[in-house]
C-alpha cells in the first residue's frame, strides 16, 4: 500500500551517522537549474541514498526506462558524509514536485520531518529565476527566512534586490522556507537567474560555484554541461513523445465513461 | 509541521483581556475596500496581533519582502483594546483567502471558533460590491444574518437595495455571515461600492465612515488615500511579475513530469 | 462548525410521524423539471421541513434575500404526512447540487442515511431529459434500479426506450437510484423530455401528473406556470448578476495574491 | 453507504478455491485493447465474479441499460478456476478509471491489496499503446518492474524499444506495475501497438496471443472482432449522446447556482 506520502528508509536511519548535515533540495523547477545542481552533486560527491519518498500527490503513471523496466515517481534523499572542512549534507532529489496545490504542504512537512529527525539546522532550495530572456553573465538571487542569513548570503557574492523575485517562490523551494522558519530552522533560496527558457548549465554553474564557497565544498564542474545537454535532449524527447501520448489519453476521456 | 488549517496564537490567549469584542473580516476581495479598510484600522488604532493562521489552502509559496526575508501566506487577528466607548475588537487581515473551494469553508470555521472563544457577540465583514462603472459617490450596501440588523444598519445609512447583490456574497465576507447564522452570532456585511478596476479608497472612506458610527470609534481617515496609493502599486508591480512567473511556472509543467 | 457534510434536524426526529415514507428528489438540474415539480409538492402539500443539510461541498458563498437578510446554500428535506390514501413522503428539495464529483456520493450517502432512518422502501428521483429542440408533447422517460419498477412505471405511462438517456443519469438523481441499489431500496427516476432551455412548466406537469398517480396524490396543478415564470425570471436575472460578479471574482483572482 | 473505495464480495472469500492466481488488468484505456482482451476472457472462460469495487472516484452517475434499469460505475473482479495447464487467474475490468489523479493511487492500492489475499505473485496489466498512425502488423510492446521479467517476456515475442512508450504509462496499468514492485510482486505490462483511433481487434488479438502463450491458456479469438464492432458502435453512440447531455449539464452549470 502507498500512502499520501510514503517515507521509505532505504538505509536503517541509526546506522546514518550524518551528523548536524545541511539539507539541499533540488526539485524540477524553473530552468531545472535546482535540480541539476542537486543531481550533479549527488553524482559527484560519495553520497548514499537514504530515503524514497513516494505520494499521492505526483503524477499517476509510470516512467520506463530504456531496458524496460519502470520507475515511480517519486523523490529521494541522499546523504553525503563529509570527509573534509564541509558540513554533512542531506541532498532532496527527485521526478516530480505535487501536482496538487495541497500536496505541496503535505510533501514539504514530509522534508522538514526528515531534516529535523537528522537535527538539520540550515537549508538551501536551489532553483532558477527566470527573466524571460537569454542571459549573459548569470548570478545567484537570493532570499532567506531569517536577516542574519541575507547578511551572511550577501558575503558570498549572492544578490538580494529590491522587489525580486517579485512573484515569489512557488512550489518546494518557497514553501521549505516558509514552514523552516516557523520550525526555527534557518532556510535560504539560491536561484540561479535564467531566461528560463532550457536547462541552463550555465545558471546551475553560478548556483554551485556559490555553494561550494559557503559548504567549503570542492566539486569537479566538467561534467555539468554534458550532464545539462543529457537533460536538455531527454526532456525534449519526452517532452515530444508525452504531448502525444497526453493527447491520446485526453482524447480517450469520453471513452473511460464508457460501459 | 504545518496542518491543513494552522491556529497559533502568538500571546497566551489568558493575558488577552478584550471583552464581548466585535469581529472584524477585512480579507482581500473586490477592490480591495475590505482589506484596505482593516489594514487601516489595525495600523491606526493600538492593536496587539494574537493569532496567526497559516493553511495548506493558501497558495504553495512564499512571498520575498524587500529585505530579501521571505513571509509565508497567512491570515493574522489583531486584538484592539478600547479605551473609549466603543466595544473591543479582534480585526481578521491577510494576504489570500482560500484557492479551493472547500477550504473557505474550514477557514470561515476557524474563524469562528476563534471569534466564540473570545466571547464575540457581533461581525462585520468588509468588501467591495462592484458595478463595473465609475462610481461618483460611493455608499455602503448592506447584508446581514438576521431582520432586526438590518434595520438597525439602516439607521446608519447602510442601504439595502432589492435584488442587491445580486450573486450573493462570495468567499469568507459571505459564508462568515452564513456560519454565524448558524452559530447564533449576529453578523453583517458591509459592502463598498466600487468600480472594482481598482483598489477604490473613495469606497473604503465610505465604508470606513459608516463603520466609525456604529462602533462609536474615531480614526484619522488621512492616511487612507496614501494606503491605496502603495497598494494599488505594490498590485500592479505584483500582478506585472507574477504573471511572468506563473507563465514561466506553466510552462515548465510538462517539465516537472521530467525524471 | 459547518462539517462537511451538516445534517441538522430541524424538528426532534422522534416527534416526526410519518410511516414508510416515498422519498421523493427534485434537486436543481436539466430544466429545472424536478425542482419545479418537488418545489411545488412542498408548497402545495401541508408539508414540515425537518432536516437542513449544509456542505462544504456547496458553492462558499451566501445568496442575499429581498429583506436584506442572507441565505447560506442547504438541502431541505420535508415531510409530508398523507391524510388521505396517498403514501407519506420526504421531499429533498435544493439550492445547490454538489460542485465536486467527490462531494455528490457523500451528500447521496446522506440522502440515502436519512431514508433508512425513516424507513423509506422506494425513491423517485425527478429531472429532466434535454433533448435539445422544443418538445411539443412532453412525456416521462424512466429508468428504475429493479426490473419489477420498470414494469410498474410502465403501467402509468412512463416510457422506457432503449438507449436513453444515452448518457447516464448525471448527479444525485442517478447516484441516489445507484446507491439504492446496493442498500435494497427501490428507487427509479421520472424525467420529463424537455428541450433543456429553460425552465419547463409544461415537462414539470407531465412528470407531477405521473407522480400523482403512482402516488394517488391530488395537486392543484395551477401555481405551477406561475411558478415556472417566477423561476425563469429569478434565473435570468441571478445568472446576468452572478456573471458579472464572477467576472469580478475572477478578474480580482492575481489580486487574491496580493500580501 | 457507499466508501471512497468500496470492495463488495459478491462470493464468500473463503470459498474462492484458486490457487497462486496471475491477476490480469483490462480497464479502459488507449484504444481499448486492454479492456477488449480482458472483457473477452471473462466471457470465453469460465469465470466467476467475486468482487465488486465501487468508489467516488468514479464519475457522480448512472449508466442506463436497455431494460430500463441503471447500472452504477464499478470495477469487477473476476476468477478463473484453470482446469488445465493454465494457471488460475483473477481479472479486474471494469466501466471506468479513476477520473482524479489521487484516486488512482487509493484504487491500485485495493487492487494490490486482492492480489494479496489471493497470494498473487504476477500480474498483467494490458492497454494499448498509441502511435498516432494506422498499424498494418500490430505488435506488443512490453513493460517490466524487473529485469528477470523483461528478458522472460521477450522468448514470448513481447517488445523493449529503447525509449518506448516515452510518455510513460499512465493510469492503473502504470501505477499497477510501480506498487507491486514496491511490494515485491512481479508485475508487467502488455501494450497491443495501435493507431489508438478506434477500438481496435487486431491489436488486442496480438496481446491476446502473447497472453495465451505466456499462460499456456487456450481461448477462441472468433468473437473477438464481433466484440469489437459492438464495443465500437456503443462507443460512437454513447460518446454523441453523452456529449450532448454533458453540454446541457455544463450549461446548467450557473443555474446550480440557482436557489
Amino acid at each position: 500500500m502507498l500512502k499520501r506520502v510514503d517515507v521509505r528508509y532505504t538505509v536503517n536511519p541509526e546506522d546514518i551517522s550524518i551528523k548536524n548535515p545541511i539539507f539541499i533540495e533540488g526539485l524540477p523547477g524553473i530552468g531545472h537549474v535546482g535540480k541539476l545542481v542537486a543531481d550533479h552533486l549527488v553524482k559527484e560527491l560519495k553520497t548514499e541514498k537514504i530515503v524514497e519518498i513516494y505520494s499521492h500527490h505526483f503524477p499517476p503513471q509510470v516512467m520506463v526506462k530504456d531496458d524496460g523496466t519502470i520507475s515511480i515517481p517519486k523523490n529521494e534523499i541522499y546523504a553525503y558524509k563529509s570527509e573534509g572542512e564541509s558540513p554533512d549534507l542531506l541532498i532532496l532529489v527527485g521526478d516530480f514536485q505535487s501536482i496538487s496545490n495541497e500536496g505541496h504542504f503535505e510533501l514539504v512537512n514530509t522534508y522538514i520531518d526528515i531534516a529535523k529527525k537528522f537535527n538539520t539546522k540550515r537549508i538551501f532550495t536551489l532553483g532558477g529565476y527566470g527573466i524571460g530572456k537569454l542571459v549573459e553573465e548569470p548570478y545567484v538571487l537570493g532570499a532567506a527566512n531569517k536577516k542574519e542569513l541575507v547578511e551572511e548570503l550577501k558575503q558570498y557574492g549572492v544578490k538580494f534586490e529590491e522587489g525580486e523575485p517579485g512573484g515569489g517562490i512557488i512550489g518546494a523551494s518557497g514553501l521549505l522556507l516558509g514552514v523552516a522558519m516557523l520550525e526555527g530552522i534557518d532556510a535560504a533560496s539560491l536561484m540561479g537567474v535564467t531566461s528560463g527558457y532550457m536547462v541552463d548549465p550555465k545558471s546551475a554553474k553560478a548556483v554551485l560555484e556559490v555553494l561550494m564557497k559557503i559548504l567549503k565544498l570542492e566539486v569537479s564542474l566538467e561534467a555539468l554541461n554534458e550532464r545539462a545537454k543529457e537533460m536538455e535532449k531527454l526532456i525534449a524527447q519526452i517532452k515530444e513523445l508525452q504531448e502525444s501520448t497526453m493527447q491520446q489519453w485526453k482524447g480517450e476521456e469520453d471513452l473511460r465513461y464508457f460501459r
